[in-house]
């Protein structure tokens, strides 16, 4: 059995719907991949009471918890406080925090405010993790059967954090064993389409999954920690035979195409092809997209198009389709690109 | 009192981090502003036994529970199975469900799939909620305190779904009286300096909250519904006289420059100037941050500096700096911009 682990996102501009809480995903896909069960994840606002009954919800509940956001210095940052009264630990100041902390705003060449002594205060019992990257101390402390790591809720502070302090921690407090995961995408089939494919296709106890998207459809399977190399083969064999000639990317434990454009541009690579994008209505998106890739020669965005035709000596026809073409031929001459 | 309304998301590509979830952000957003007190957004797997866990002790606590996800045509969509047994009502059958599955396949040429019935089941006493959007109907329950709306995971079926159907039914069924909210948006001081200018300033009992972020700090005050409007201006006034010129807007119930790409853009408009954009390094980016605004007059994005020069006739001299100036005219010239 893989060690169930929940993820508990903090605060206000979350829970309102604000900002959209990336920072669960970005630790939720960081566990899957240690070999963690992530079961939950749950945001709560800023308020004491509901922090609490969370808390000790988690502690009867997961085997470990990440948690972030809380620590600051201002009012609304309750986390300490919150477990100190959910699990009956008293706040105490740590010295080390609080110096690191005066250190900090020495180095940024400001006075600390007193506001900021509050950070320094951890709930006894507490295990401190050192924040290198910012002013809030992390803090981790064991209740009822879960290890619960508090970390700062600004992306930059806590992935460092994550990274440098917890992750090196985890595998030695628990037994971790990855799941194989593939996945097949897809373009052409409705995921209805895709299941009907695949019933009667022995799965050998591997379990099956789908997501839905716009242009394409994943079909996933995850195997149990340890499936021999041979057994996953043998499985993705089946599905792939009977799903047919819908898949273009096959990904093993998230190794693989990424994005449809990354796929394009291994195919332009393979050919050495270059590509010189022309944006009018999709307005930059396409070229961010490619942006830094060494088969893009260049890209250009106007809006508007009579602007674009007179910059090339030319006048709108009757046939937009055949403008686009002339004006294509044209870029590709002059940016040294094939397409 | 404002109900309590809570967010359920479901997907196995949610808890384990494929995706972050921007539907709970969106469907927390729309209901804070409609006056819901949303007071908790929860993430679980594709299993059957968390879900009902969920769904029963959601019922015990929120009035409003909003659910994405779940609803699809394959053997890991449960929704509909977990809300029958975690609220004791047998699936059935709805024939109007059936007949609207089977009419979108049709207007799509294509037959119905079998496993596609699946999605008509609903649970006894469920209200169905057309979806014109998709294949998959959602439904409305009412269990312990609280009522349930079901939808899509696909944010776009979940959106159109939402607004057409659900948004205009909430006001029937809660008093709703939204709470009127301030943002102050400063650049220049951080979290513990701003609290500590607004020690001692008397908020009548508006709820202050802060919210860190990269290069802004923002200051973010909560009234009760219904506070007159001279109240909240005389308490505004009073935290902006004590934050001091580190404000650079304040936003009304979400009304006013969202990004800081938006106040640059007024004070372009202001002056009527125009700009032009020209990327590197930040590859396209910047562009499509600014694309479709109309004091935009062209962007071009170029990864090689030298190829950049060569096309306007120039040689790279010593000072990448006067380099960049002299472009940044020829170009201002060319392109009819201003800036």
């Amino acid at each position: 059995m893989q060690p169930l682990a929940e993820i508990f996102s903090q605060g206000d501009e979350v829970v309102t719907g604000e900002i959209a809480d990336t920072n669960a995903a970005w630790l939720a896909e960081a566990l899957t991949g240690m070999g963690f069960d992530v079961s939950r994840h749950t945001t709560v606002g800023d308020r004491l009471e509901a922090l609490i009954d969370l808390l000790r919800e988690i502690s009867a509940r997961a085997e470990l918890c990440l948690s972030t956001g809380g620590l600051g210095p201002t009012c609304d940052d309750l986390t300490a406080e919150a477990v100190s009264r959910a699990f009956d630990r008293p706040l105490a100041m740590d010295s080390v925090a609080l110096g690191q902390i005066e250190d900090w705003f020495r180095r940024m060449g400001r006075d600390m405010p007193a506001v900021n002594r509050k950070q320094a205060l951890l709930p006894a019992g507490a295990v401190r993790l050192d924040n290198a990257w910012g002013t809030a101390p992390g803090f981790s402390v064991t209740a009822g059967r879960c290890r619960f790591y508090f970390m700062p809720g600004v992306p930059r502070e806590m992935k460092a954090m994550f990274r440098a302090v917890i992750a090196p921690q985890l595998p030695l407090g628990f037994e971790l064993a990855p799941r194989p995961r593939v996945v097949l995408r897809t373009v052409g089939l409705g995921e209805s389409a895709l299941q009907e494919r695949l019933d009667g296709v022995v799965l050998d106890g591997a379990q099956l999954g789908f997501r839905a998207g716009g242009a394409e459809n994943q079909v996933k399977l995850a195997f149990l920690p340890g499936e021999p190399d041979a057994a996953i083969e043998e499985v993705v064999r089946r599905v792939t035979d009977a799903l047919g000639e819908v898949i273009y990317a096959v990904v093993r434990d998230g190794v693989g195409p990424a994005q449809l454009p990354a796929v394009v541009g291994d195919l332009l690579r393979a050919r050495h092809f270059r590509l010189y994008l022309l944006e009018t209505a999709s307005a930059g998106l396409l070229a961010s997209r490619c942006g830094g890739e060494d088969w893009l020669v260049g890209a250009r965005l106007e809006p508007f198009p009579e602007r674009l035709l007179a910059d090339f000596g030319m006048v709108a026809s009757d046939s937009p389709l055949a403008d686009v073409r002339a004006l294509a031929s044209l870029l590709r001459d002059r940016s040294h690109a094939d397409v």
